[in-house]
């Protein structure tokens, strides 16, 4: 597939907002979006072989009900008529994301007609033992699947599948007779892997015991399948850039592959593609040239930017970058405090936006967005701190005061000892987990609040990995330190003892058949917020590595 | 899809063949595939925009029951939301063959998931009207259907589908929901239309009649799109060089195009080809080296090249050429003579062999086998005498008299005044019209035979355009004028009434849905063999013309 032409879709943002008089960025988003494509990290390429033909097993022990079973090697399949054998599948030994070539042999005569060929791309052996189709309106696109259909003018000669894949298992099938009087054979497959990742700058305590061990390997493994030209979310859906799975990414890297320059690149995409206002969209796509999803605004996701600016700045001393951007954290800020209402508390219901904390439907925010606002605040005043320009948010400090005052009065009960959170007084896990991160509670009190949700009936729990990682951080904040481990033991290495060697992007102990999106094979089980045991891991050696 | 590494068949043939010491063509091999390389025509390319968007309509009345009616413009099309319009069928205006390309464009916000468009490619209404699958394996490759499904991973840009495409009309579909929160057009299209054929340099009388005229139109349409690096039997199926095809278009070229470098490429081709014991292979194909069509030989085909050479040589005067082939020449002779058995009689059981004259089931070849090896005879001997070799070939023209005598005693029943063929003496089109061309019918016997078996109840018709361009040919030969005319006018007009602009591969005037190959779409809507109209129309300016 040939790109002839590309929209330059982001030349007509800058263009749109510069028109605006009032854009805050005005003179720098070129600049800045510049030095995002400097900072762009080069790829390192590895090629793959298969390891295995492989046999579907429906099995109600395996996750999601499939495994794969050996049933026999790749060189065997090479020599044989693929006319007779009409499909199989091969196991790739891990998951990676890149580029699939095959090469196709005669074996007897030419060539009659030209041959299809589709090749259905998985992360996962459910993912390629679930019918597809028909497809319902209710999911998102079909387009995600990744099924490609190959049509072979000619044999005897490599071919590559236009469309960059994530995968570890791929089935091949023939679609429909391919005629008479030959045959052939699919002698060989090669895949180009691809990260930015590099190579891993940290190391375990030799006493780290092998399941923490075994967790950090799947962590680094997810960490760098999804650190590609961005940090994505996901590589196989929807590999794009949002700032949440940026801020926890980052947390990563931090503790193992310490590639700066991607964390540098990200944030400075952001910057150059802020709305007019300079608040910040959640996510950015990089092709065909980068643009932000319009119109996908996420309050807690543009805060948690600055956290990322902030601990990039500690990790690097990048002051200049600091330095530069610093206007845009202020701006993200002035967001975050537009949506307090009465009582200096957080108004979800204020003006419309999505209020993501985590996919677990009937989650109420309040108290969780209560608590992003607060670390928001005290990240960005550090980082005013740490450059020198404290002067510019000199108010910050009164107002994290008050802010704090006002969700302790309001939203922590003292009786119960939990935060509840909305008009119906809600637990939840995270509302728990946020204003432990926030500082609202003390560490007591926290860990207090922590166990008493978890204890309560009802209770709402975190959904996804995401999620889950502010409740082991907030455990981790309130000297929760045995409790912290056990959860990361059972969370991530739940996923780790049903197969997982790279993490899935949701995950319900209770239900291998959980996904947000209706259909299961849309999860995707390659995803970046779900890698962030390797930054738990090395931030606490203590509490992990012994 | 990249082109890496091509296995060099030919090289291999060529290898295999001069292992074998008796060679008929040892040493010449290289240089005559370098000289049909050093003959390939150039492309000339046009480009092409849809005229109009369509609408299927069911019409017993239409060829094959299927119509396309106007339904608004390409321009409407584009400015429409293709998520909500989920398919629409185009009409370019009439056949091209060569490369299609589209362009899509955002509508709304950004793209959220990979699209999945199939585009069904369609020479006829019908073959867009007729559901494909499933599949038989009766049938020849389902490949051969021009269905083309493509994932977009980026919208706003231009994409080309890679396989050569031979049509008239493109539906194009959605393939599944492409997920929310966005929209997109298709907002152009362009086929890049190629073809070799060059420039026409004959004209028709001005007095020439509006029918034959359109005759003529679309049969330099039909041979233009199979002129391409060789002369194809059909652009959509099979997209390769047939020696019966070859015949046909090279008298047509000499009628129209004058193209003679793209003869002189085709009769190297085969020759350079050929098997280890010097007969030429029924078809070649040019992808991805030049190699013959293993194991597919027809002895009418190999003594049918013969006769192409001499009529290259009487067009061109390249006797260069002429005599650097003719060795060829005498061993498809002397390959056709091993077939005869006793009486002097082509014995059609000697030895096995696709004895090829026409798709009619049931058609006895004998005595058309006959015909063809005494006509191949003739145009030898006229070839050898005019490079004067005719004392190479000195016993010719007395197994001419030979094979004539026993024909004409052997098969012609002076009482019916009909050609019987084989032991069930089977009264067939073909077999009056083969002995016919071979002279061994009187003009008198002949037009007396060709009528004669018109009318006989139960007489094998031909069943393609190939078969009944000798029929017509036959015809001229015995002075049946009027009856050629309006063979070619009921024929070959026929097809054009029916809405051809192209001539059709398999054509009954009884029966709109006959397919050799048991699938109607299978059948090929622009074919080589069905050209000759052409020929007929400028051969004889004082049958056609007035």
């Amino acid at each position: 597939m040939n790109s002839i032409k590309a929209l330059a879709l982001s030349a007509a943002l800058l263009a749109a907002a510069s028109a605006l008089a009032q854009d805050p960025y005005e003179g720098k988003r070129e600049r800045w979006l510049k030095a995002a494509e400097d900072a762009k990290p080069e790829f390192v390429y590895t090629t793959a072989k298969p390891v295995a033909v492989v046999k579907a097993v429906k099995d109600e022990a395996a996750f999601q009900g499939w495994r794969y079973e050996r049933e026999g090697s790749p060189e065997d399949l090479y020599g044989k008529s693929f006319k007779t054998l009409e499909t199989v599948t091969l196991d790739f030994g891990k998951h990676m994301v890149g580029y699939f070539t095959f090469h196709t042999k005669t074996l007897d005569r030419c060539m009659d007609a030209p041959v299809r060929l589709k090749f259905t791309f998985g992360e996962l052996p459910a993912e390629l033992n679930t019918p597809f189709d028909p497809w319902s309106k209710d999911r998102l696109g079909r387009g995600w699947m990744q099924d490609e259909t190959v049509t072979l003018t000619r044999l005897d000669e490599w071919v590559r599948i236009p469309r960059r894949i994530a995968f570890r298992y791929v089935k091949i099938e023939m679609m429909g007779w391919p005629g008479g009087g030959y045959d052939f054979a699919i002698d060989d497959m090669t895949f180009t892997a691809q990260t930015t990742a590099g190579k891993v700058m940290t190391t375990l305590s030799p006493d780290c015991p092998e399941k923490i061990r075994r967790i950090n390997e799947v962590g680094l493994e997810t960490l760098k399948e999804c650190m590609q030209t961005v940090y994505e979310d996901g590589p196989k859906r929807d590999q794009r850039l949002w700032i949440g799975d940026l801020y926890l990414e980052a947390l990563a890297n931090s503790c193992s592959f310490r590639n700066y320059s991607l964390t540098k690149r990200c944030l400075y995409l952001f910057a150059g593609l802020a709305r007019e206002d300079g608040v910040l969209f959640a996510p950015v796509i990089e092709d065909p040239v980068p643009h932000p999803q319009y119109g996908t605004y996420i309050p807690a996701y543009a805060m948690l930017w600055n956290a990322t600016l902030d601990d990039y700045l500690s990790d690097t001393g990048d002051r200049a970058t600091a330095d530069d951007l610093f206007p845009v954290a202020k701006i993200q800020i002035a967001d975050g405090l537009s949506y307090l209402g009465e009582n200096d508390l957080f108004d979800v219901g204020r003006k419309p936006a999505w209020h993501f904390i985590d996919h677990r439907p009937g989650l109420d925010v309040s108290a969780s967005m209560q608590g992003v606002l607060i670390f928001a605040l005290r990240k960005t005043y550090e980082l005013a701190s740490a450059i020198g320009r404290g002067n510019e948010v000199a108010e910050y400090p009164s107002l994290i005061k008050r802010l704090t005052k006002a969700a302790h009065k309001h939203m922590y009960d003292s009786k119960s000892g939990l935060v509840l959170s909305g008009p119906d007084k809600q637990v939840s896990v995270m509302s728990q987990a946020w204003l432990v991160i926030a500082g609202v509670l003390t560490p007591k009190e926290g860990a207090k609040a922590i166990r008493a949700a978890l204890a309560t009936e009802g209770r709402v729990m975190p959904g996804t990995p995401y999620a889950t990682h502010y409740l082991v951080e907030a455990m981790l904040t309130c000297g929760m330190y045995k409790e912290a481990r056990e959860y990361v033991e059972e969370y991530w290495g739940g996923m780790v003892d049903k197969g997982a060697d790279t993490f899935w992007e949701a995950y319900d102990p209770e239900d291998d058949l959980y996904s947000p999106y209706g259909f299961v094979p849309l999860n995707s089980a390659c995803h970046a917020w779900s890698c962030s045991p390797v930054y738990f891991i090395h931030k606490y050696p203590e509490v992990f590595q012994r």
